[in-house]
């Protein structure tokens, strides 16, 4: 029996939740949900694919994710399930699946279930319905016709000016981290063994090291790091928004913010020096 | 193995709903626990009855209800389980059952179990108790004594006043949507096909139309709908408390506010016209 | 198969508890994973440990323990599972294990796990692998070498000056219910039968009974009582932080606020009087 995860905008105050859950649980008993975030902000898309791509791989094989950000059906946004490196993703096609697949998905069904009466609130119904059929085993061909591509979105990637790599602020979490949207293979193809500064809104706080450890810097202090996932994180050894401040709040750093890399001094060829 | 659902005033926060899970686990190890909300307002049984009479009816049969807000044990409110519609239910009696239940219940049983060191936190003692038990198939007149009725409540229904039907906010979801007590089924009794406007607080803004969809109306505009429950919902398309502010924030709607709908020109006899 | 919980300043917002779970369901697909809470204080083992103090007992034995503040290897901070009157706690040895035993452990384990890629997170990491191997009933020596002691920390306790007893707020939950550090045990060690004044910041609101029940007192009155735990409590009788304000807000009491008790006149030898 499978794993379901949910994603979306529901809260966790209202009844919401449960209902999808009491949905799945009527048609497959024995289906584990794990609840990824019901604290999406609504209609953000980009940051229930932030969350998404930096958990779903964690997953075993055959995992259903249901993803409840702007669900609504339209002819622009048709409700599809994809088959994405041995994981089923169920969803309205608004643009999230071309912000969380880098690859082409192995199959992509259009859901041709009947809406029923729950057809404004998707989540529960066709969704719902959906993902218990896959985690049940059931063949993704059930569910409605094939269909050869999804909506494109593009999630805007960092730029390279000169000698300065431009990236931006693509998530701040609940402890005040700042994620960027640089990742350590870009930042290493570019920096090619160079000194540089990372930059950011609040002048004078450049940071010159990418730390490996937050105690690599004295508490209280700001710190560079890559994150599980290989992307670059601005933060502060032992600040937290409830305990002192984290990055965000003592930056002023927000979703959107500009974050620059500049690199100085000659670069090195790759076949100048051993590593 | 059965499905046990909570809904309490607990929060997230602190230890007591791990506790109650804790005491479910292990009697019935495997039992399924779905959270309805621990995020009802305290002392609030008509927020805590809204929550969950959306919500039950689409569990399983045989679905264990436990509901822990004011579960205090007093002469006056006694502990029960109630048996209704093939779903069992286990609280205090303390009013909430009369704003749950539209039909006599199949049966309704005193808890006489012993409180034990528990008595202080109910939800924990006896109800993680009662419900363990219904959930692995036990009979409920093992759990106490047959009584033959609950405590009434009146939940305020809407009345109509000439040619105005006054309802109120019944809830306020997170979203910001206001929910009131007017149900479809009312709604067109009262009707007989005659225009009419929905009017509340923010005077100027009055509804004439019930929409199907948010995207009937342009974005940020007004709008009402059915909920699923076929109750009226006034929202804002594409407006929430985190994204520019939902109906409750704009038009400063709250819990008890009154709605009226006035209905315009003359009512037109069932049998005048076909549909 | 076994009981996992999980005890984190992790929060609900983000991805980070749901790759907890993609690691431990990956390994342990039967595991029954339960949220202690991940809402405690960044950085605060000693919330942590009075969440856990108050809950891990009624779980049943067997149950695994996963606390995942202050979880960072470091030479001084070791990563270890503790086999404790039948349950399993593994986590940082960052002082927390001495907040939270009384008595000697049956065993302790450093973990000698692989750090693999996940070692900025260790509780996705060597905490979900540990907890996922003893939950499928895997044996602790497999896991590490085992060691004889685990680092030492400080519970501040109560203290005797004269006839007052000095103790200190440990934890305020979500209701603004103030937890102090005094036992029921020791009260009525040193009260010895004498009257006694509770006494606190807000000078005026002495309270000179313990009561049984809320409903002791008037609704909106302060009174004191017993925790399932043991330990006083002061609190308002239907009074909340959402609802009229809890004793927290009302008295404005904090953690590590002073609480004492005074007692007043002769203390009675225990042999004078039958109880």
């Amino acid at each position: 029996m499978g794993i379901i995860t949910l994603t979306s905008d529901l809260g966790h105050r209202d009844f919401y939740v449960a209902a999808v859950k009491a949905s799945v649980l009527s048609l497959a008993p024995q289906a584990t949900i794990v609840d990824i975030s019901h604290e999406v902000r609504s209609f953000d898309i980009n940051a229930a694919s932030f969350l998404l791509r930096n958990v779903w791989p964690h997953f075993p094989l055959g995992t259903v994710h249901v993803i409840g950000v702007n669900p609504d059906l339209s002819s622009r946004t048709p409700h599809v399930v994809i088959h994405y490196m041995g994981h089923y993703f169920v969803g309205a096609d608004n643009g999230i699946f071309a912000l969380l697949f880098d690859q082409e998905p192995e199959d992509i069904f259009e859901i041709t279930l009947p809406q029923g009466h729950d057809w404004t609130f998707p989540m529960k119904g066709v969704f719902a319905t959906a993902a218990a059929h896959l985690s049940r085993g059931g063949s993704i061909e059930f569910l409605g016709n094939r269909v050869h591509s999804y909506n494109q979105a593009m999630l805007p990637t960092p730029m390279l000016e000169g000698d300065t790599l431009k990236g931006h602020v693509e998530y701040v979490d609940h402890y005040g981290n700042v994620y960027c949207n640089i990742s350590k293979t870009l930042f290493e193809q570019v920096r090619k063994k160079r000194k540089y500064s990372i930059l950011f809104k609040r002048i004078g706080f450049a940071i010159s090291k990418i730390s490996n450890y937050y105690t690599d810097v004295v508490e209280g202090e700001r710190l560079a790091m890559w994150s599980a996932g290989g992307h670059l994180i601005i933060a502060i050894n032992g600040g937290t928004t409830t305990h002192g401040g984290g990055a965000a709040e003592l930056f002023g750093l927000q979703v959107d913010d500009i974050i620059r890399i500049e690199f100085h001094g000659e670069p090195y060829s790759e076949d100048d020096f051993p590593d």
